[in-house]
């Protein structure tokens, strides 16, 4: 071993001493539950820290806490005290937070319960809520490291646009939250701050890349979180931990001055938004969020006031009647028995709200993939590798725990090959990415040749991944995701079911698309995905976000109505 | 001289030849004017081969012949008619056609008067409108060779997602116009069609790429053309020529379905945009493009309506004192004395108008044509290249007429060094232009400070050129339009005056910015630009196309109130 890489090492454990050392001792467990103890989604409730009043807050969903704070029956520093107790509860846990700043978090809250006690206004809608980042998001003064160790020490000089946006509308921020070195993977593992776990299931992961939101707000530690998208990093984490997860159109949410990977990549772009516990929310994030006008902010943000008509469904005869189509199966990687019943319910919830039900299908798919992995391999992580030779530290290229470790493994998984193009040749991938976008928005409008109601299919339904939460290190696939980002197609997660060994049995097959459907198969035990949470995705058209909200409402309505236990 | 090379030749002038044998024989002009006859503007009128009704049909703008139609007091076949006609014509006098198939257009044209005759109706807007196209607009069964003698005798499969679109609203298309090979000059000339000159002085260059549309609407061979824009292709040739020109913003309008230069470039894009005779006419364009919801066949066209509010100025006080900043000189090239004048007019218009002029800092916008540079030159030309190797001609490189048919000439202009970059160079370029959009938006942004009107500057008013119209192969400078571009600001061209020896003498100068600056003054002559007309840009900010047209119509009133005579 170098001195060099002793000495990222070393910076990387002093970076997380240093995390430890700021939480508040009185909130350190003092029964943390053995190794073993796989679902830890009870223990904020039992472990005796929170009151019941901090329980109930905790288990709000926004719209309550926003009303409750608004009304003077909750002040802010409560509601930031009890988010920030059940934060640093689950982050020992599931480890996934980075930066904890909760001093910060009291300070501001307590300004905003003075400017209500003077003034009996709220500053804006979000007031005294608290929302947690994504690390990737810069707050003036605090690291975002994005899991390098040569970003260890170098903290934001200002906020990002978002992140002033947020607080412009009354926001309280508190904690950072895990992310995989690099962003492009869909777990969450890094040299500084390690690996995040699924609540639900320790043995299993939290998704990524915005892993760290993804558990965090499943055990309830953030009411409302800020993750980013460029593959699937919201809807993953959204759908393997049973939350609500949106990701919008290029450009619809601001993204200046964040920091990020692939920087200058102008083909697909990694987009902003919310994950947290209710559809409502989505709509309270995004909707806020645009009427701060950001386009004066950023200057990639599109000139798109929030539109309450077509959230409405204006241009989708009201909500009454709607075609959703179903991928069952991208024809690639079948969905493993759990996501095919998930998709199953969909169809029969909305079929009984008396909506219409086809398929869709996944001709073309498997050339927007092959976009993608060009385009995600077109510079061979050369933006990743100037990072992390600053600091001597190996670039991560698997989140397999029992390889993670190795230095200089340079076992890059085939989606990300390194392919080093010129500047030409990477033109003629964006060219290809914008006929496969012709292709595709042609092939959605003609659906209205076969819907029924005079309109193309509404939306589209289809699974966050082949699989609920995997084991750490085999989460491989993101194309369900993927596809749409490459389209720009607006996607919203939701949850819909939990694995459950006697409906999800093992589904015989005898032919399979190719290799990975065959191992993706034979890997499937529900014994393995024992409590794992399982989602779909709703998908609408670009800058459709209004709408598409509006559409995903019916579907989660049509699916709470149909299982009332959920 | 190899046989390919006589081939590609051959093939040139044997389109070329097809396309004179499609002018009606009656339509040739007996007594064309000599050489040395400069202005040809008058010639249409004065030629004998136009009635006084065509006088009166080609000479109106697009609103009454609109209205005209609309109330079937002048038929779509007799508007089609007198435009092909003055189309021919001015063909004769500065070569601005590249496909002409009047036949065509007269078949539409008798196909809407049927219609109009049976319903009593309108099919759209546009209803029996002539509409002249760039060559690289794409017409069904229609060459679009953009210049490339590989493309000869490729026609078009089907219409582009614009053409379409017009045709929806009305439109009547019979001729196409010509462009630079690579569309990436100022000015216009190629090996099949050859060169398009100035109407108001031909031994002017008429601009470009858009060349031969300006040229041609100058001449009102038609009522409306649509240009492309990249970096002043439509808004060069309009100022040039005396015209309204726009530039959206990006994916405003639809671009999808046409050829074009760049493909894959996805930092700056050409977009689509009108040229005409009135500002008015620039509305109903973009209005009633927008109003198909052209995002439903190009995934790229962002899903936003027009919106009226924003064209009657709700952002910007109702229109009542605004402020506009000038910006006199790019700090690099000084305009020449009439485009100074064409400045200091608007100014004194607008504030006898009653609004504020301030001036505007050119600060940073060297470094934004650094980025265009770099664009530019990202691929050396590769695309361009990979054309004309197919048909052996050589790519050209100069405007300059004495050296333009020297082949393999490759004195590339110093905007256009090929730089041969990776793809991990590229990104860096992008990243360079984000961050020099943001820094602008603020700077945009925080003029509020200064206007005194509590909102920022609300549009930016700046040259089109630092010249008029400049002998052939002396238009080299694009800055004042392309900065716009990189910025992806929208922008239209108005005219303001044409040349005057008297009032524009050379003004003295003791000092330079760098040699282009000296040579650019050394070069000034009023007698050079005999006739030469001389536009304005009027600059909003990204998306704001409803508000821009709103602020430039209060320009325009200005100045025709302020000198009354134009």
């Amino acid at each position: 071993m170098t001195s060099q890489t002793q000495d990222w090492r070393s910076r990387a454990k002093a970076k997380k001493q240093q995390q430890l050392d700021s939480i508040p001792k009185e909130w350190i467990l003092r029964n943390p539950p053995s190794k073993d103890q796989l679902n830890v989604t009870d223990i904020p409730r039992t472990c005796g820290l929170l009151s019941s009043r901090e329980i109930e807050i905790t288990e709000s969903h926004v719209e309550a806490i926003l009303s409750n704070l608004a009304k003077g029956i909750w002040s802010a520093v409560e509601v930031t005290t009890a988010f920030s107790k059940r934060a640093v509860i689950a982050h020992q846990l599931v480890n996934c937070l980075t930066e904890i700043f909760i001093e910060r978090g009291f300070a501001r809250a307590a300004e905003l319960d003075d400017y209500f006690k003077r003034t009996g206004k709220v500053v804006g809608p979000l007031h005294g809520l608290p929302i947690s980042l994504k690390d990737q998001l810069c707050v003036k003064g605090l690291d975002a490291t994005m899991g390098y160790v040569a970003w260890i020490d170098k903290p934001s000089e200002k906020n990002s646009v978002l992140v002033d946006t947020l607080e412009s509308l009354g926001a309280v921020f508190y904690v950072k939250t895990n992310i995989p070195q690099t962003l492009m993977f869909p777990e969450t593992y890094n040299h500084i701050f390690g690996r995040t776990v699924n609540p639900a299931n320790r043995a299993l992961t939290s998704g990524g890349s915005s892993g760290g939101e993804g558990a965090l707000v499943a055990l309830r530690g953030s009411p409302l979180g800020v993750g980013s998208d460029i593959g699937g990093s919201i809807r993953i984490p959204a759908g393997l931990n049973g939350l609500y997860g949106m990701r919008p159109s290029y450009h619809r949410t601001p993204y200046a001055g964040n920091v990020n990977s692939l920087e200058g990549l102008n083909s697909v772009y990694s987009v902003l938004g919310p994950l947290t516990t209710s559809l409502e929310t989505v709509k309270t994030f995004m909707s806020s969020v645009i009427s701060k006008e950001p386009w004066q902010y950023d200057p990639l943000v599109i000139r798109k006031k929030w539109n309450e008509d077509e959230y409405r469904l204006c241009d989708h005869n009201g909500g009454k009647q709607l075609c959703f189509a179903i991928l069952w199966d991208d024809g690639m990687v079948r969905p493993h028995p759990p996501v095919l019943r998930a998709l199953e319910t969909a169809r029969d919830a909305l079929t009984r709200a008396g909506h219409k039900v086809i398929d869709w299908d996944p001709a073309g798919l498997a050339e927007v993939n092959n976009v993608a992995s060009k385009l995600w391999g077109s510079v061979g992580k050369q933006d990743s590798l100037a990072v992390t030779s600053l600091s001597g530290e190996h670039l991560i290229t698997t989140m397999r725990p029992e390889v993670e470790d190795l230095e200089n493994l340079f076992e890059l998984p085939s989606r990300y090959k390194a392919l080093n193009l010129t500047a030409f040749e990477f033109w003629q991938v964006n060219v290809l990415q914008r006929q496969l976008r012709q292709e595709y928005l042609d092939r959605w409008r003609e659906t209205a040749n076969v819907t029924g109601t005079g309109r193309p299919v509404d939306a589209i339904i289809a699974p966050v991944a082949p699989y609920a939460a995997m084991p750490h290190g085999q989460h491989r696939n993101a194309v369900y995701t993927t596809v749409w980002n490459i389209l720009d197609y607006p996607a919203i997660a939701i949850p819909v079911t939990t694995v459950d060994p006697i409906l999800d049995v093992k589904r015989e097959r005898s032919s399979f698309y190719n290799e990975d459907d065959r191992t993706n198969w034979e890997y499937y035990g529900p014994e393995k995905f024992k409590d794992a949470p399982v989602g779909i995705q709703v998908v609408g058209r670009t800058l459709q976000e209004e709408a598409l909200i509006g559409m995903t409402e019916i579907v989660d309505r049509s699916l709470k109505t149909y299982q009332p236990k959920l």
